[in-house]
């Protein structure tokens, strides 16, 4: 065979290529003009202004289902991918979606945002937590991302703090794979360090690979990500800091990535939350955030978390909270479920008659991707 | 009509879009399976490690061709974006994309190789321009992304410095938009600016507003972004100093946006450069790069230029630049046309005549997107 067999090939396959191509180019523009339609249907219905075009639990349900029905060669997860950004391009052609996020850009805060919203999305960084309630709760924006596991200690506190402040709903939720590094001044020796620098978030992700590799070390824990890579580098002129963090730190610190990748679990993840106006109707597979201030008495959490039991819905989160104003024992709690299941509200008139307030902070599907 | 009329509405058109969907995912999976057949045709005939699966000037086809035959409702850039994902999951399928880059992460030389190859590439941050070249051309990565046009004034003689050095052709190119800001220390009143710190590219894109808002303020040129910020935030102790930087450098330093996006230009956009092994055939619109040194001698530019107006080819950038080793006057000079247009390659015979060196550093499809 030669060189022009391999050519006639190719054209054949090249060909074909290009006409699957024109028919899934012709079948998103017709998935537009539908959800144009549907667009209509519901400003019809609903007023111009009233109209809720972005439907989280629907998005859930279409991804789900592209997932379970695929039968490759393409991973599930990929094509999955292409429908959010699908969805996202047939959104924006009804409704360019702005999105407020915690700022600045370049943060996992933009890339949280931007996976779940996909880049048609317009994000807009705002400079603290307040701005982004605000801007939702004005209408200014869409949607609003903040993280709700960060390294910043006082950030999930504060959080927190705004939903009893604001107004608003949980409508979704972002996990996004991130990689934590040893990061050292360049030329550093790293098997002389003796203070490493890191968030208390950081350490416990990376506690034993530092267990293994520097059993000896002093560990600092520092507020921000920023103080350890500040620290570190100033440590660094003697030659003995080092820091763990991720690769945004290194942007304006003169540090390197030393050891890639020390957490203990291949993929540690960090989770944000999605802000909206709206409630969520059920997607089949939801979680539910509230927000319980139990009474000041001996088993008090004991007796909060008994009625989840009972009824057989799992608790995925729970944390307690120390909150400014009236309240002061709060727990944050996260459990599958969504507020239309009859279960789910038999249990939250259980908890509230056994808590002192009990604020719902939304039901939305569980992240997919 | 009442509600449930509505929602029989909307269910006959979600139902149309599910139809639509499956149809989509059907044909998705049929392209990679061609894909596939398209990876193995190329192994056959030149063998398991030589093929190369990544061809820039299809791609650039196949995206042009999207652009013009779309009659939408959706934008044409937007479907484009689509199929840019999905020849990035496609090719994924046959060989993972390692993609080196300058990093860390989060900076916007990695925005540019997601744009480029898409998100089912992977990137791989590396510390240095050399560290990137080096990679690349031992085969680790299957391509790099560099800045060509970067705030940081070293960066585009280091870059092209390179290319003396390593056996490296330009694949490709991005362009990124960018946006500018100004930048002050929380609370200062930007009244009473006296000092505005900026390297000198972000000085020059925003000179117009800068005439405008701070016409006798003291514009100080630093030479990277970070600088810029830096010295603002050590300024702003006493209320004086700000920056015009990009958000990526409000991430570290205590600074805030005082006024968004002020470049003149609504969307300034920087330059990124593909770097890779392989020769890129003819896309029908492509772009070459040279590097020439000229003899030592009055009018030496002008002569050079001569043959480009004599045949008509568009220059569309040219740099002086003053590199390390032998060579001492040497421009860097982007153009319209390929290597296999013979005017090109006529053009590049008379270069070579009139130059003392001539380096030819690829020639690639010019960005569609």
């Amino acid at each position: 065979m030669n060189m022009s067999d391999q050519e006639k090939e190719l054209r054949v396959l090249r060909d074909q290529i290009d006409q699957i191509d024109q028919q899934i180019q012709s079948l998103l523009n017709q998935r537009a003009l539908c959800a144009q339609q549907v667009a209509e249907v519901k400003q019809k219905h609903q007023g111009q202004g009233d109209a809720v075009f972005y439907r989280p639990e629907r998005e859930a349900q279409v991804l789900r289902r592209v997932m379970a029905r695929n039968s490759g060669p393409l991973p599930a997860q990929d094509v999955a991918r292409l429908f959010r950004e699908i969805m996202s391009v047939c959104l924006a052609l009804e409704q360019p979606m702005r999105i407020a996020f915690l700022g600045p850009e370049g943060t996992f805060t933009q890339q949280a945002a931007v996976k779940h919203f996909g880049l048609s999305a317009i994000t807009a960084p705002l400079g603290t937590l307040d701005e982004v309630f605000r801007e939702v709760e004005a209408g200014t924006a869409h949607y609003g991302v903040v993280p709700v596991e960060n390294s910043n200690e006082g950030m999930v506190n504060h959080t927190l703090d705004l939903f009893g402040r604001f107004q608003l709903s949980i409508v979704g939720e972002v996990e996004l794979k991130i990689h934590h590094h040893l990061l050292m001044k360049a030329g550093a020796d790293r098997h002389h360090v003796t203070r490493i620098y890191a968030t208390q978030q950081a350490l416990a992700q990376c506690r034993r690979w530092l267990d293994a590799h520097y059993p000896s070390v002093e560990r600092i824990t520092v507020a921000t990500n920023a103080d350890a890579a500040r620290q570190a580098s100033a440590d660094a002129e003697v030659g003995l800091g080092a820091a763990i963090g991720t690769e945004l730190a290194i942007e304006l610190y003169p540090l390197q990535v030393a050891v890639r990748n020390v957490e203990d679990q291949a993929e540690s993840s960090s989770r944000f939350l999605i802000l909206g106006r709206q409630e969520v109707g059920p997607s089949g597979k939801d979680k539910t955030s509230l927000l319980i201030c139990a009474h000041d008495k001996p088993g008090a959490l004991y007796e909060l978390l008994a009625p989840f039991r009972a009824r057989g819905i799992s608790l995925t989160r729970i944390e307690t909270r120390t909150l400014s104003g009236p309240w002061n024992m709060v727990f944050y709690i996260d459990f599958e479920g969504h507020v239309a299941d009859p279960e789910v509200q038999a249990l939250i008139k259980e908890l509230e008659s056994e808590s002192v307030e009990l604020k719902l902070l939304g039901s939305y599907p569980q992240a997919v991707l």
